[in-house]
């Protein structure tokens, strides 16, 4: 990344649902910090060759807004990073809380946009079509602000729980009659995001496991609007080291029997998974993955537990049972003690940092590239992170052989 | 592989240096049931796509002999496999202890034919010159007796302590002015096994971290004589799971302070390595294997206890340090309960089959499409596991589409 | 425990409840073992130091029966020991095989008198009046047969949804009047055994966290019949390491925020914790454990995870988050990989010598001291495993200085 | 503790050896916080019943003064228990900074007093006899200073070598016979402090395993002077949970057959162990601690690696492996992850508090009923944890019951 300049003016908008949780928190201390170059570019998958030869945006050149349902700030987010979770010193937040204080002017406390679609009652009295003017509104108030060529939309929000399927979601004509029947049933306030996000042509990064992305309307809409999206669901830390082990058992015809994984948590998401309907989502998300790279299905378990004391720290512990040569019984375990936040940030960025260049390259629909990022990537089957990593750099080269005008 | 047949007479012979240890044992027994049709073929490479189309030689097809200093025999080495280590259960020793009791015909013990270079007290009065010509003798008998097509060398015997390294072993010349010379504290007894094996136009196969099969003089002898070898050092556990995990970090920028390994182990090799001069030679092959795929040197601690209790199954524990986003350190853990024969065996015998296959191919020097089986291969430079298996399936697929004839 | 002698007459029946399980497998085949001198004394507390000093039962005085819902057979659940959990070996069940043929004489299989409380379908027609006259009817049946002294009762049966409580349990005559009604809703088939057990005047052993022993009903007819009972539920695995471990931390004021234990297992015991109804008794003792240790609740996670491969062989996981000096948090994690079967039926043959003992002092009522072999001690609020040990060493050490007459 | 009071003046002196270390500055920051009611007191044993009754010392009562090989200073310790060991934070940082300073005063740096009895090259040219003079001055100097009615002597120096083992360090007059004669070859700088102390008429803690205090020369001196004095090697970590672990193996008879340990740490005094010479020391206080818990001594390795990345966070990975009924082997693992200084400074405050209060008490000579605190305690066969806080408990009863005058 090049040597600061002064008088930098972003020109890219990066616009948040979730824009007070943890993760946030950390990409814009994160992304301010390498801005000004206090921190090193660990975590980052974009900064290695090839890819630093892609012109790729700066950190310079991103200004941040979003919306939360909390009404917290995003000062208190980052300082609970330090006081909580020890993952940032307080010597980064004094540095960067100024551009702290002067982002949280583009951040919305909306607690009226985000419904339980299988809770009736907690629906807002705000109208699906409101919503989404809401939304739309919003992306073309903070672009013109800040006079930005684009505006990326990210969805850091909590998992919601899935709404029952309807065929209506498969075509762009199905969904907006579903919106404007209003019903709140069907279509998540992830999935407005993602409709809205595409109608004012704003490229769409789902981060989370929430549904819309999936739907064959919003695959048409971003092809008729010709824009990017990508998603589901970070890939961040346990099902990031399933994808990256379960080749070697498949390369040694070592049987897996079972493949158990339990996921200790303290953070908003682990509360929010207390949910069942919520963790049943996540679960299906991560119970997938396997299958594909071993050619079979063991026994998969997945819990997730919420352990409020380990906050943003999540500790994860596998054990793979398998049998070897002559039919007999071995085990493998591993234990990941990674703070969730610290993982996804960097993949956000990345991601931002792909999407935008995806952009200038005039690409759009679903980019099946961005795969190595995600639990449940859009239109990819390939599950194994080494093969997933080689696709995004063959694109990288790709670009690099023949590079657009 | 093929249903049986009445009267099947073996064509290729497998000679093993360490014929009565748990990894023999359980290779000839595994694959003698393989050739009954009384296991699975769990744990064999080879068997899986696209291998199976390949002409790999048939379990039947093999006649097994060997040599080992110890004087025990391959049925008690096999009784203690069911009664220590439950890796094979009394119904299958049952079922091939006749075709045990057969082998252990060509199998020689041969107590004065190893030695230690750096005891000179402890060195045979035999010379090099008469080491040599026997284990020549023993291979030509073997051959004759069994009327076999060709005989593969393989080396399962015990871990060895270096030599200081010598420039003559870099050629043939100077290597046969070092064994006329008697030189024990230079020549191995693992190097007069691959010396021989090669003089004789037998494959040869080191599944040890003994030297040899890395001198210059040797890739000369293999050339000149247009005779296949591979090695070093089967990779079979800890040393796997490091090489199919190290990309993870690689490829998402985390950054790898620190990978300390510890294995405790309780079989002959566990006692060889307690032996300080034993254990480095094997450390070194273990701690080399990251560097590579990380691109720079973390630090790395390999250490590997003697627990008698433990007997042949070994037990790996692993921590990586490392750092991600804002520099923030985490941590994972890895514990690998395997059982070390189980799993070196079936590595073992894809060898054999794809060392033999090598033959018919007129293929000569070392077999680097071989890299994935082992800790140290011979002239790869690349470590990580899912790249080796992707050079050996290219290997698979370019002979599948141009047949020799 | 005393040489072998001819002629040798049990003296002393065990009637156990679920008798085709593997506990009662690993049971009868180790008492039949001990009895025959052919395995050492590992894993039973009565044969140490002091307990090796009071007259306790000799395994040859002992003569089993029981019952079993299922109509499997003790043979069959004793190979499967062997080739599937690999805790017997071949020469043992030859050796014990005989024998195991003529217990299964005196075991009966009868599927109509186990039931789901909370299921009405699923209740036998036998009314509880019935049940409880044919267990009585057994216990009568077998003692005569066999000309036995007593006959001590020991449930070992499957973990059973708990009904809803009611007062009328606490009164003896309240649990008659339920029994006369047939009550199957409030009366479990295992209080049936307590029930039934106590009226024969047989002294009746919980191994289970099924309900019963814990009714002012069941202590009632105890104390009028003079006859001893314990429970609930053995301490074989992750509570015994709890209730090892909890007091370092207490003992150092460390102060535990989270405590939380994950276990994998895959027998029947496993299958049955699958139903949320039983797992929800089962987790109620589990997490009771801490808090009288500690002082304090600290947030407490137990799930148990049904892992089919695992068979009997059950893998727990804690991890224990503490805070110490200065408020900083820390981590301790421990994997318990044990043989539930193994390490049950030694406490079930020491709760058997002691309660025969008990019986022989003329002790009735819930025996206290008992305490330290289960989960659940019945009138013992202790849950410390050192304080409970040292109870049972009290008791040992009174009846030594103060023999009965 | 009671309630801060304005105008307290300190009367009791606190002298560490390594006062500049990660052990002290916790400890001075520590109680410095408690004297300003800034932390809680978790992971003091003192502060809890029946302990809280006792007359202990307040921590305003303590002026801490010391000495250190290394020219550092206290407040960059303590920073770097901020930056790099995230145990202290910012604002307590900033609360202390004026208090560190002021003790800093009274912080020696003598790189002159510390050799090493096997490097005969590295010994400074100060005789011992001008090391102890040195030694007994500064200890007057701190009393006079600050008008303390008592010093105590603490010592949290690095580890070091063991000397030849020599019969005179067994009596006084010996001791002082090697002294005149300059033997630094048999005599430690740890020993000086350990003599000059108690000349002194100052108690004396041991918190290192490095000798002394074990020396029949010592305990006349304490008898004498009429001073206690106690050690040796503060029990912090693994050790802690082996001594509260192995008591289960023991009361349920399951046979250990092995017990290995690995310390994975990153501070001093790992670099210190890195040396074998000061390993084999601190190995052999941890090995010993099983055998007298057990009754035997099972298989026991104890591995301490250098991990700089890891600073003051210690990872231990413990596994034993062990048997049950009818022979079966089992496992079980741990993995401690605490921060050493953390875990260490309570301890050193608890046991400063209870020497003061022995000395008040006319208590001299070894303090036994110490023994919890230490691996290695002075005077006590009894390894295991609980039965060593019940001899402490115990002290404490009597104490409450029969209060001096």
């Amino acid at each position: 990344m090049t040597t600061p300049q002064p008088e930098h003016h972003p020109r890219i908008g990066v616009w948040i649902a979730g824009a007070h949780g943890d993760i946030a928190a950390t990409l814009i201390t994160g992304v301010s910090a390498l801005a000004m170059s206090l921190v090193p570019t660990t975590g980052l998958t974009t900064v290695m060759p090839p890819f630093d030869r892609l012109p790729l945006l700066d950190p310079r050149d991103i200004r941040f807004g979003g919306i939360d349902v909390r009404s917290s700030s995003l000062a208190s987010a980052a300082k609970s990073l330090e006081e909580r979770s020890h993952t940032v010193d307080r010597d980064l937040l004094d540095a960067v809380g100024v551009r702290l204080k002067e982002i949280e002017q583009d951040i919305l406390s909306r607690p009226d946009v985000v419904w339980d679609p299988s809770a009736p009652a907690n629906r807002p009295p705000t109208s699906l079509v409101e919503v989404i003017e809401a939304v739309k509104e919003q992306l073309r108030a903070f672009r013109a602000k800040h006079a930005l060529e684009r505006v990326i939309v990210v969805n850091l929000s909590s998992v919601q729980p899935t709404p029952v399927s309807s065929p209506l979601t498969e075509s762009l004509r199905g969904l907006e009659q579903l919106i404007a029947d209003n019903r709140k049933d069907l279509v998540t306030s992830s999935a407005c995001y993602a409709y809205a996000a595409l109608v004012e042509r704003c490229p769409y990064i789902n981060f989370t496991p929430n549904v819309g992305t999936r739907w064959g309307s919003i695959a048409e809409l971003a092809k008729r609007n010709r824009i990017p999206f990508c998603g589901d669901d970070g890939k961040t830390g346990e099902t990031l080291v399933k994808t990256a082990l379960a080749h070697m058992f498949a390369c040694r015809n070592l049987q897996v029997m079972s493949w158990e994984g339990v996921n200790l948590l303290g953070n908003n998401d682990g509360r929010a998974l207390e949910n069942p309907l919520n963790r049943e989502m996540k679960l299906r998300h991560k119970e997938r993955v396997l299958d594909g790279i071993l050619g079979y299905s063991p026994h998969v378990g997945v819990s997730i537990n919420y352990v409020p004391s380990l906050g943003d720290w999540k500790t994860a512990w596998n054990l793979i049972h398998f049998r070897g040569f002559l039919g007999v019984p071995m085990t493998m375990q591993f234990i990941w003690q990674g703070c969730d936040s610290v993982l996804a940030a960097p993949l956000v960025f990345d991601l931002v940092r792909l999407v935008d260049f995806a952009c200038c390259q005039g690409e759009y629909g679903p980019l099946r590239h961005l795969a190595v990022f995600f639990k449940s990537p859009l239109g990819v089957a390939e599950m194994d992170l080494q093969s997933q990593y080689r696709m995004l750099l063959h694109y990288a080269e790709q670009h690099l052989q023949n590079p657009a005008e």
